[in-house]
Formats: structure tokens, C-alpha cells, sequence
């Protein structure tokens, strides 16, 4: 994209963020071809919040749709739910949750908020998960949002195939096969098959 | 077993802890028919450290073997580690590691300690990550000690496939086969079908 005056500009970054409001300033930046720093003033300009603001505004609105999970047990944040259909979280991941050398994101992260999105779209009062299946793609960076995006794909023997597929910067870093029940938790532990989550 | 005198049950006490260092004061009493107080106080009169100091004490001195994760970046203790052949990892699950309503620990937990261990026993100074199946068998409550056993299964194409099997108290909670690659890292995430962890 060329660059454009100011005004221009700030009036196609509010129609960007209206259509996708989950961006990031980086991709922000790389879209208008400006600063980090052009973007975040333009921001401020526009009483346009950080992302993190953003993101906490609308999943704050989406959590009493959640049935099977309480609102603090979902790892990420929740900002599009269809009950039974499809869900999409976003998370940010902070250096706690690296390894100091790398930086590299923890795997078991990225499976914690596929899961927690994987049961929290199931239309159940309760949802425990039996089997995964996941594929690490591409490795993270801390600082990066991740979104996951999960859809229902069928059911079957009381069992939901969840997938969900998580990007960062439209990439595919991590996808996962999951089989949820929709059943009540066996407290004792006793059978075979089946879990929490 | 019969009742037994003391001085026979601390012996035998003493016998069974050389060989399952890692039994928990609860199930000793099972084994001895006595409360878990009197087991208690069979392990001060004897000297016997609680099982939290004995793991800790026995993982402490296997850290330094492990190539592909720092100390700290272990999910979970190490107590027994052959690398490239297996090894056995014990953790507690607390309160914050479990659902609030049930005291169910959430499965990203049994994820992170099995993957862990996987990456650890991998005899290679960077290993990650590529894909894995998962199984929960069985729901475990807050408080429980998870022991995880890894096997390497064998090598092809430059990926291990690591199987661990979590257990509690003898039974299977959790199954998973993971695929780790021996190789370093792309940091640019640039390249396909591998992760971190």
C-alpha cells in the first residue's frame, strides 16, 4: 500500500479495525506501510484502545454464553462464541510462558487454549476431553497473539469432534483433532475413556 | 496383610521404600492397613523424609543429564532418566491446577508433564515437538502425584516417537505418543510440521 496523508489513513484504519478488530499494531504498521509508533499515535488519536483493551472488552461480553467452563477457567480470551458451532479466542503469550533461551512459546500453551476453546463451544453443562490429536507447525515467539479458531464437525456416540486451528500473523502454528464428551464428570475416577477439560 | 508389631511394619517400611521410593503416605497406609498418621510417625522415628523432599532430593541429581531442557523448564520432577531409552517424571497436582468446582486437574497439566518428559529423555541438546496423540483415561483430583514413564519407541526420519503413560496410584490416567524431532531450531518459525517443547 502506498502511503497515504494522515487523514486518509486513520479513516481506512478504523474501516480495518471494524472489519478485523484483533489485529495487532505490528500488522497494523505492515499493512499502511508506517510505524509501530505512526499506528499507536493514530490510535490514541482516534480513542482507539490497545488490542489487549479490545480483546478484554468483547470476551468479557461473550463469557456468560460459556456453559461448560466458569469464566476464569478458560485460557485465553474468548471473543466470538456460537454454541455447538464455532468459537474463536485470542492469547497473548508473555515470556513466562517461554523458554528463557529461545523465547519459543511452551507447547503445552498452545494445546492449554485450544482445549479450553475446544470444550467452552461444546452446548453442554458439563464436557470433559477424551483424545487429541494435535500438529505443532510452526514455533511462537512470546509477545505474539495467537487466535484460535475451533468449529464443531460432527457428533458421534455421545462424543464431539472439536478441531481448531491457531494462527499467529494469519500463519497456522498449531492444529488439534479434539473428542469431547457431553456427559456428567464420573467423580471416582472409574471408567475408561474420559477426562476433564 | 495382617497387623503387624511395630518394629516389623517399620522395617518392612523400610524394605518398600527401597523399592518404590516413590509411594505416598496414603497408599503406604493401604499397604500396611494402618492411618495415614501412623505412617507419619513410622517416617519420623525412622528418618524418612516426606515424598516431596525424596523426589526432590532423587531429581535433583538426575537434572544434570538432561541435554535438551534446562532444570527449570522441566514440567514435573525427574527421578529416573536414561536418555535416548526412558525415564519417569513425578508431579503434584495442586489446587491451582485443578477446576474449581470438581478439583479435576486440568488436562493441559497432564499434557505438559508428559511432553516434558519426552523432550528430556531425548538424547539431543535441542529437541521438539512435532506432533502427538493424547488419551485421558481417567479423571485425577488435586493432591494426587502423577508418575509419567517415557519410553523411546524408536527413530525414523529424524523423529523419535517418545510413548508416556501417566499414572495414579497404579492406574492409567493419561496415554500419549509423541513425535520429537532431534534437530535445531528454525527461530525464524519459517519452516513446516515442527514445534517447540
Amino acid at each position: 500500500m502506498a502511503k497515504v496523508s494522515r487523514r486518509a489513513r486513520q479513516e481506512r484504519l478504523v474501516e480495518t479495525l471494524e472489519r478485523e478488530p484483533f489485529l495487532t499494531d505490528e500488522q497494523l504498521a505492515s499493512r499502511f506501510d508506517v510505524s509501530v509508533q505512526t499506528i499507536r499515535l493514530d490510535r490514541l488519536a482516534l480513542g482507539i484502545k490497545e488490542l489487549r483493551e479490545r480483546i478484554k472488552g468483547v470476551a468479557e461480553s461473550r463469557y456468560p454464553h460459556v456453559r461448560s467452563l466458569a469464566p476464569n477457567e478458560v485460557f485465553g480470551d474468548i471473543v466470538e462464541l456460537d454454541l455447538g458451532v464455532h468459537g474463536l479466542s485470542i492469547w497473548r503469550a508473555d515470556e513466562e510462558h517461554a523458554f528463557s533461551r529461545s523465547q519459543i512459546v511452551r507447547g503445552h500453551y498452545l494445546f492449554a487454549q485450544a482445549n479450553s476453546l475446544a470444550v467452552a463451544i461444546v452446548d453442554a453443562d458439563q464436557a470433559l476431553t477424551a483424545r487429541a490429536v494435535v500438529k505443532f507447525m510452526r514455533s511462537v515467539q512470546a509477545g505474539s497473539y495467537m487466535i484460535a479458531h475451533a468449529h464443531v464437525k460432527g457428533e458421534r456416540h455421545g462424543y464431539i469432534r472439536v478441531n481448531v486451528r491457531t494462527t499467529v500473523d494469519q500463519k497456522d502454528v498449531f492444529i488439534a483433532d479434539f473428542l469431547i464428551m457431553r456427559k456428567g464428570l464420573d467423580m471416582t475416577g472409574g471408567s475408561t475413556g474420559e477426562n476433564r477439560d
